[in-house]
């Protein structure tokens, strides 16, 4: 018995859409319920993970016209319901869109029309106000202590989240080679924590940049608490505008948000910002092969970002004079990372509804659970690139350094 | 005082050509003595680290029309001599390159006509003929037991070349987790160091393909005194003829014989040949922005190589179904392994002599002391990136296990 025998026979035309939507997208586990009829709909034999039900015809014809959009949706506005493991429910989603191959013509069509947003100066701040001015009160329900909103290291597979971020910045900082009074830039410093470490543990100077204004005030805040404000200068600008020479560049979770065409330049800024034996290093999002983000994350959590591949990181060292060192893939870190971020947030989630509403309750659930889902299915990976000047030869023959007892 | 005003002030036509070509590649610290009318041309004012003799008027125009080409070509046949160390020599030539910029217009056309021979199965054939069937006699002279001719990996800066090469096959079987009974498919196993190594130490089951056939019969030779005929099989083929699944593919070396355009070809050849678990290792030469190898070098020594940069070695992975997981830059390593095979040719220089002629003494002199100082300068690179299937989640959280006490 195959799996289209078995299948319910679709009685109306809805469901007969839908079951093409299923075939299209390579026939994932899951089964439909379409609210208003009661009809179930579904195309794989085995036993279904999740069950997706669709409140009103409205949504449904939505659905179809542009999946990859409106099921985000529609499940933040709740016209859409998934019953079972949501990161389960989309990591079948993408296994069963790796093993489904190309787009559907209308699919293809949708893509051009979401275009990325443009990372111009102006571009780039609205951007970063869009995601990152929800208010630190939001981000430290669920980020922890740290207030690192990146991808954490996990030495051993029981470390807790807040272990692992303070891993991370360590494991950052000895790639570097970070010694007392060394001087640093980094270019996005998110609340500021890796820029306030460097300084605190490894004695730098640093000068860190970043647009947005409400991360600049609390990173601010924290350096004058901890008394670091001799060491440490927030600087709310954009990466472009780096001057001076440093003896190390730093980049953490950054590069999502600069946009390919603009990886020529963040290369000539990096290698004019170092000196001659200066190291560098750049964490980011990435993928296995170039692709769009994908369309909801783009539109409505992270507008203008792109992961690139590394042929496209490349881009950056390549035409620079930097010479790579090492790449280390942390894929797995980073489903790790946010699966901590989502049971926090599901432990403080009345007080997210109390701040917003419940439909930004229900798009950050399904924006960190499908990252989840991402980063475990391969979707996604996470690059840290080592570099240095080309003409540097002051590099140890070994990572040993990298792994201290 | 400026170099200008200093520089003996040129009274014949030749003098003033090879003032210009001075300039025109960035007015290294050398200086050239006309062996025919006993001047002596320089345009770098402080000391000069080599005087390159030419012994006659052919040998100079000839320089003038295709310096890449000629000046190895001239040394070679010894119309043109270097006094002063020849590893300096080169490495201020390409230091002051780096320094001169773009390319004159002659250079450009040359560039154009010293296209890289193809890499087809019967042209790789040709190619690797060329330069691995020289004899095992002849190589067994300078690379020593381990007749292993690629980067060595040196622990600690005192390693020996016999200790780093064990260390280098040690070093990519950590990072491929061998594990007893794992199957292997190796492309380009050379005189099969690395096949029976796996198989001896490791307990893998080893399949190693190569189109050299003095090198195939060699390795056979070598399993059969060690006994090793029943885990490793030597198969004299190219490697687009994979056929079969295996736990692991490895290759070492051979990736600067493939050639750009076979890169999607390999990349399919890897991900057909590995399980969905599998994971695989690319050693190879490389460079920091693509560039073609120099033209004596392609011409003379290496007919079709080409290194590739890290975007375009990226070619194999990113259309395959391939995941890197890590990237390690080994070029210091690649410099000393060359120091230590000049100094081992040196050492048997004789015995070179008698085997072949002045010429190919001179030849390979210049090829081992032109790498040392491609590699030091930066001007070559050395990659060795590790991958898995994009699907496979049994990866190591961290780099650890690659540094065991």
């Amino acid at each position: 018995m195959n799996a289209a025998a078995e299948s319910a026979a679709p009685s109306s035309i809805e469901a007969r859409l839908l079951r093409r939507l299923l075939v299209s997208v390579g026939n994932p586990p899951i089964e439909f319920l379409l609210g208003w009829t009661g009809e179930r709909v579904w195309t794989h034999s085995e036993t279904r993970v999740a069950q997706v039900r669709i409140a009103d015809r409205a949504t449904l014809i939505g659905l179809i016209r542009d999946p990859q959009l409106r099921f985000g949706d529609g499940y933040s506005r709740g016209t859409i319901e998934v019953t079972g493991d949501l990161v389960e429910f989309v990591a079948v989603m993408y296994r069963a869109a790796r093993g489904a191959g190309s787009k559907s013509l209308v699919q293809r069509l949708v893509d051009v029309l979401h275009r990325p947003r443009r990372n111009t100066l102006e571009g780039s701040r609205d951007n970063i106000h869009r995601h990152y001015d929800l208010g630190n009160d939001f981000y430290s329900l669920w980020l922890g202590p740290s207030m690192s909103y990146t991808c954490a290291y996990y030495p051993a597979p029981t470390t807790t989240l807040d272990a692992a971020q303070i891993a991370k910045m360590d494991h950052v900082c000895r790639k570097l080679r970070l010694q007392p009074g060394d001087s640093v830039v980094e270019a996005g410093c998110g609340w500021g924590s890796l820029a306030l470490h460097m300084a605190s543990r490894y004695g730098a100077r640093v000068r860190a940049f970043n647009i947005s204004k409400e991360q600049i005030a609390y990173a601010r805040r924290q350096s004058t608490q901890l008394g670091l404000d001799s060491s440490v200068e927030f600087v709310e600008d954009d990466y472009r505008n780096i001057a001076g020479k440093y003896d190390v560049f730093v980049s953490v979770g950054m590069l999502e948000h600069v946009g390919r065409e603009n990886y020529g330049e963040l290369g000539r800024v990096v290698r004019r910002a170092l000196h001659s034996g200066g190291r560098g290093l750049i964490h980011s999002i990435g993928r296995n092969r170039p692709a769009r983000l994908h369309p909801w994350i783009e539109r409505r959590i992270f507008p203008g970002a792109y992961p690139p591949s590394l042929a496209e990181m490349m881009q950056i060292f390549e035409p620079s004079g930097l010479s790579v060192l090492d790449v280390e893939n942390l894929r797995l870190h980073y489903a790790k990372t946010l699966r901590h971020w989502l049971e926090r947030y599901e432990a403080a989630v009345d007080k997210v509804r109390a701040m917003f509403d419940d439909k930004l309750v229900r798009m950050w659930r399904l924006y960190l659970a499908g990252s989840v889902a991402a980063f475990e299915t391969g979707v996604l990976q996470l690059f840290q690139v080592l570099f240095t000047t080309q003409e540097n030869n002051e590099i140890p023959l070994t990572r040993r350094f990298m792994y201290p007892d």
